[in-house]
């Protein structure tokens, strides 16, 4: 059910009720914010969703542990330019040093902080820089400060990505607002990436840990940019119950209606972050149908959107659909030539076991797009799946062997 | 067994007794030799291992089912630019004309002729320019044609990759040649890739069936370039008997001298393909050791390999090693972070959940070499695997988005 009249709005992680934010520059970067902070005021509704990677960063490590205990955060500390990852005992420690100064600051318990933290790994945070600065972070918190937290959690990103929307559940008027960040290392699960949103809904916890998991199975589990899985992904989200709706329970209209506008909002940052992919010139919608398996049909799509050949070939505008089947035909067994039929911008390029007839030129030109579209029907089942990826270019090497993340 | 004062010798596959070969150009590709043919007079006993790809090109399956029911050729025909894959019904009825053309012009049964293709997937193969050549392909057959015929297979190589040995079992001298092209798609198994063998050995056809199966397994199918599997990969085996020594039967010590001379040209062989990886700059052999299951020894190892992150770092001469531990950390749920081990260069960059205290700026210099030796420790269990690759470059992304495989 989408949110009738549901419609964009500003403040990013700031529209809903009760959210400050703030972000500045600690140090931790040569230049550009690095350091950001959302605030509010009593302990609020938190879940989080972290990196399935067996090496998790010192971060991740803490904010399940608090997440697990107490289901409730007031502040979430994020620094870029350190991913605080493979830094040992020293790393946990180090962070919850930051977690204490700001708590202190805010004058709330350490429990009720929570942080994240991207860019490079293996090297020590550094504790100094962030404690000296987090005084002015918190002197910083307004609800105008949702953009400088967008700009101050980027790494490689070329642009913040961020979001809000308001709809109606029952009789009030509820806001969502959400940061994300990309560029690299994105693949599920979750994709590589962060993102923090925050929702004044009244809602239930079990509503709103199951809304999120269906938001994020439908979002940032659908790209990748990289095929490489991070050791700091977190998508987490805060429910401060500001909007004095009533409560919203799984299994109800108003959770539909909720679920719907998250989906949404999470639909929309995945999508924005495959578009700021380091280096990319495309956008790749795949679709893999009529697979015998979920599995399967998620093995193709990925196996497909992770190729260098395929992504070189739309980078390069090249109707190359042998790359495409190639791929297919490596990922599974179940693949049968015979039944495939593969379309590309629309055009009917391969079915029957052999290339169609269609016209090459105008496809060349619809090629030129950059929005590019893949159905891939494998004729053998019902399941389907679907991905965005981006294409791989000289710019992505560029980016990747001069940056150290 | 290595075999006692084996060297290496002249005429790539056409060094063992009884072997001629031709290379020309017949115009499938815009210029360079397009067309290679080799010969022995009698039927010789055959073994081909094919890609696992479930998108077979033509020549597999016809090559799949001839080796099958006969077990013996007389000629290869191979031609380069057109994979003739994913050409349906007419693709097969092309192939089998080219074949029927052949075994006309050589006077031979075309029961033992079999064929391989490399190029462009997806396009008809051109017939009747490969008719009107093949006169001149068989009038050239001679004994010098090895090197033409390793050079008329070559698509994005840059060098063309041949060897041959000469060694004793026995009281005979027995030789094995060899070609290869590379140089992109490259992943086991097997590496995509052709590669053709020729031995003069009198050996039984379970011999050579096994000893072309370990040294498959330690060669081609330890190389990853770009982590996709080819659909007209194929290694074939052509053993005709003429150096007239003890017939060699598996399990015994002229078998195990026989293998280990097989081994040692395609190991060769597989490193020369990773060496001419396209646009690539380093080779880079990567170990995994301790792991709990050679499986998981092999998935972290591909997983590192085939990471584009650790490629373009490998790239930018960086000793990034986060990036490394994060693939093998997304690979296999049983990496511990705090019993790895990481090695680069030698240089003990991590232990004990940390990071070591090594000399960044030597490393770093140490990364400047082209041949660069990862070693991972799981400190898990007793199981390893070895795999070579190359690194990624701009050149790569280039090269693929310009030319059409």
């Amino acid at each position: 059910m989408f949110p009738k009249k549901m419609r964009l709005c500003n403040g990013g992680i700031c529209a809903p009720k009760g959210f400050l934010a703030s972000g500045i520059y600690s140090g931790i970067k040569d230049k550009g914010l690095d350091l950001a902070l959302f605030y509010t005021k009593s302990p609020s509704k938190t879940f989080v969703l972290f990196s399935e990677n067996r090496i998790q960063a010192a971060p991740n490590i803490i904010t399940r542990d608090r997440i697990l205990k107490s289901r409730s955060a007031c502040a979430i500390l994020i620094n870029s330019g350190n991913a605080n990852c493979l830094t040992g005992k020293r790393g946990l420690l180090d962070a919850e040093e930051t977690i204490d100064s700001l708590a202190k600051a805010l004058r709330i318990k350490k429990e009720v902080v929570i942080c994240a933290s991207t860019g490079i790994i293996g090297k020590r945070l550094p504790v100094e820089k962030i404690k000296k600065a987090i005084p002015k972070l918190v002197d910083s918190l307004s609800t105008n400060g949702g953009n400088l937290a967008a700009r101050a959690i980027m790494t490689t990103d070329t642009a913040k990505k961020e979001i809000a929307v308001i709809f109606k559940t029952g009789s009030a008027y509820v806001k969502i607002g959400a940061i994300a960040k990309g560029a690299g290392m994105i693949s599920p699960n979750l994709a590589t990436m962060l993102c923090f949103i925050t929702t004044d809904a009244n809602i239930t916890y079990d509503a709103l840990k199951s809304a999120l998991k269906e938001a994020v199975g439908v979002s940032f589990n659908r790209i990748t940019i990289d095929g490489q899985m991070s050791t700091n992904d977190m998508v987490t989200i805060t429910a401060n119950g500001m909007a004095g709706n009533p409560v919203i329970k799984t299994a109800t209209r108003d959770f539909k209606i909720f679920c719907s506008a998250l989906n949404f909002v999470c639909e929309r940052l995945a999508k924005s972050i495959v578009k700021d992919a380091e280096g990319a010139t495309k956008f790749i919608e795949i679709t893999v149908k009529n697979a015998f398996t979920k599995e399967d049909a998620s093995n193709i799509a990925r196996a497909i959107a992770n190729s260098p050949l395929v992504k070189t070939a739309f980078y390069g505008e090249d109707p190359n659909f042998g790359r495409i089947l190639a791929a297919a035909g490596a990922a599974s067994r179940r693949v049968n030539p015979e039944r495939l039929k593969l379309f590309i911008q629309g055009a009917p390029v391969f079915k029957n076991g052999a290339i169609s007839n269609f016209n090459f030129d105008e496809l060349r030109r619809k090629l030129k797009k950059e929005d590019i579209d893949v159905i891939l029907d494998l004729g053998i089942g019902k399941e389907s799946f679907r991905l965005w990826t981006s294409d791989l270019t000289e710019e992505y090497v560029r980016i990747n062997s001069a940056y150290s993340t």
